[in-house]
């Protein structure tokens, strides 16, 4: 409570710190994480001490033993440079999108600002303890950063760096980012209390399992930004070519099956079950698993892949791993029930060679993602240009599909009278000129 | 439950809706409503009938009262006017506002679409029916409406014309916009049930007083679109010029006292006390009670006004009538953070003609409008030109201030590849190309 209310006050503080500001900070993050890189990677040496032993007696997976080791292969260094990219990313706050005279003398403006306060929860991978801040205080907000037990040390570590960096700044710069600007939670039982903070905190990100967003997403009033679900489909429409089909449907499932943006569920058109043996032998060179409806299985013939029949409940099921569910549709406009009724919203693809059916396709798909003839995977930030990603939203409102740094910023509108009264407006009196305008040309820049 | 299944479905269907198809519903709407004028302002008289006995058994007030009157004045003449105002707006939908080429043959767009299911909850005012069910169409949403009991009769009648406006478009139209686009739930215990149906409706947006509003946020987990008060203010700073002060106090006040951008605190420079006689006499000219810190009471002499101590709870309240609570304070910054910490985020103005002092007030102080030497009543999607106005929203995501149409709409990814996989890129292979490109230049048009 009293910590929600620091960042609150952090986060007004936020509201003028200039681009020279926050690019002080954090190169100054940087240079001290690349400092202490030898004290970090004592702290997460007590984090894996602790988990290998978890991971001997079984109770965590490798999976997540590796995502907690920062001294891995390139792992510290693409943190430091990861904080380089945030700074020479643009400044998300500042930007007008509107502005337009109402009248001479009163002109207005639609100016991006910071939303204010982030909590951000999440599991396992300490990095995000950097990555998170950085693209907070590059889009001018105050973070509160909730980790996972399984992390503490390093979390720690490494935000202690990000605190020593920022009470290090000149007086001027911490007048605009105060060290309260970020700021940890460690205990457990926390998380409930803090989601119940509406009143100081703006916006959650929990970045974690499925079971960790969806518990989020019910113990709170606070928007929330994210995904539960990644149950992305493929639809191989009657005109499909075969080699676009391949090599979509194999970088779906194969390049990362554990990330939220592989395909799940593959839709064939009945017409085009002839190419499913060429296809399922490219998944099953590469170890998949196929759950199939009769007429798919039946399609299969003596391809070299495993396949069970499958269930209805495969169609609602993210795997997460070399599995896909198979299922034969006769249209077009099956294809798009099934995708609308069982996907998440978050990617789906057709491959098809008719542009008509991919319009049809694209446009009724209700998802973040909707794709003519490429990978599901395209769905990320880095991929699509955006120079960094928060996450990926499911959400129908504010930000949707991966969400760059404009996801973290809002807006307000500025509004620039001479003593302008509403009364001297209407019928028989004054009228809205309305009149669009220069986006550069108010009194003051916004940009600083 | 089943309701919200069909609203779901038409809001599928209505993806596919043209310009053209939206424009047919709409025209076909006014002159139906044009037509069956007198059978709502029957259905409407019965409303009244029930409600001029709550009135005289002093069970609502005389605002509602008339508030649920569609025969007065120009009222149903104008709501007629809306229909070909909503119709003549830009479409939302289809709108692209990033166009990336990944890589050759890879073209990212990012196009508006519809949010999906909307839940309007309101009160008194049946012509809300009508501008939300054509704003709603406008912008490619399914729209459900539950309105209050006391204008039952209204609100059946206004939706029973709808309905067969919709139920007569032709059947290419029906496909795209199915009657169920529209629908109406009456009985009072349904908003629950409603409020609990977040597999279905996409944003809630409750119209009405501070409890509806209030009563909806706490209930729900849909995103909620709106505001529960509207606690505006005006800080006169040290350099104030004292014309503009009165024009803008006056008029923030006076205007229409009940509205929620009407100014409920004014905040004086102690420098600038002297002008204060001038103030309150304006004020007390149009019937204003001001509510004062010792300070400001002292200061404000002979003035012929109504004038009372102010308690705390004073600035943390939104009047609605005829009331100001004054108070003075010894610096911009005791300015800035008594609206940051009081105000509602709402609407809030700097009356002075310092341009530095401006800047860091409209910068620091964290609402949807900041105003420099501007009534607080230009808040208002009509005043600021958006054509329409959804509501006023004090959120900090998805919308903010007056929204218009754009307030409806959320965006996809569309990603036009040729087979394109992700593991063709990265280190010593492929490099993404990431330049822009013309927004129209889509195999596909996103506006029909």
């Amino acid at each position: 409570m009293e910590l929600a209310q620091e960042s609150r006050r952090a986060s007004l503080a936020l509201q003028s710190a200039t681009a020279a500001h926050k690019s002080a900070a954090l190169l100054r993050i940087h240079d001290l994480l690349a400092e202490r890189k030898d004290r970090i990677l004592e702290a997460n040496r007590q984090d894996l001490e602790i988990a290998r032993k978890e991971l001997e007696a079984g109770r965590i997976t490798n999976a997540l033993y590796k995502r907690l080791d920062l001294s891995v292969g390139d792992k510290y260094a693409s943190l430091l440079q990861g904080v380089l990219d945030v700074d020479k990313l643009d400044d998300p706050t500042g930007q007008v999108s509107l502005a337009r005279r109402l009248d001479t003398g009163l002109d207005l403006y639609k100016v991006s600002c910071p939303v204010g306060v982030l909590l951000i929860i999440f599991e396992s991978r300490p990095e995000v303890v950097v990555q998170i801040s950085c693209l907070a205080l590059k889009s001018s907000n105050a973070v509160i950063l909730k980790g996972g037990k399984e992390a503490t040390h390093s979390n720690q570590a490494l935000f202690e760096v990000i605190q020593e960096a920022l009470a290090s700044l000149a007086p001027d710069v911490q007048e605009n980012i105060p060290p309260a600007s970020v700021q940890l939670v460690t205990s457990r039982d926390e998380i409930a209390s803090l989601l119940s903070l509406d009143a100081y905190i703006d916006l959650v990100i929990p970045r974690g399992s499925k079971q960790l967003v969806q518990y989020v997403q019910g113990a709170t009033r606070i928007p929330v930004l994210g995904h539960a679900d990644g149950i992305c489909s493929v639809y191989i429409d009657a005109s499909a070519d075969v080699a676009k089909a391949l090599s979509v449907v194999v970088d779906s499932k194969c390049t990362y099956p554990a990330a939220c943006n592989s395909v799940e569920t593959l839709l064939l058109h009945v017409d085009v079950l002839p190419m499913l043996p060429k296809i399922a032998s490219a998944l099953g060179r590469n170890g998949v698993q196929l759950r199939m409806d009769p007429q798919s299985l039946a399609s299969t013939g003596t391809a070299d892949v495993a396949t069970m029949p499958s269930s209805p409940a495969d169609y609602d099921t993210e795997f997460l791993e070399l599995v896909l569910a198979v299922k034969t549709v006769r249209s077009l406009e099956e294809a798009i029930a099934h995708v609308n009724e069982h996907g998440s919203h978050h990617t789906d693809c057709i491959v098809t060679e008719s542009s008509e059916n991919a319009d049809m396709y694209m446009r009724k798909v209700d998802a973040a993602g909707v794709y003519w003839n490429a990978s599901t995977r395209f769905a990320d930030g880095f991929r699509y240009g955006f120079g960094a990603e928060i996450g990926v939203s499911t959400n129908k409102t504010h930000a949707r599909g991966p969400v760059g740094l404009e996801g973290l910023v809002i807006y307000k509108y500025r509004l620039y009278g001479s003593g302008s009264a509403t009364a001297d407006y209407g019928e028989g009196k004054k009228a809205y000129k309305h009149e669009p305008i220069a986006l550069d040309s108010a009194p003051h820049s916004f940009r600083r």
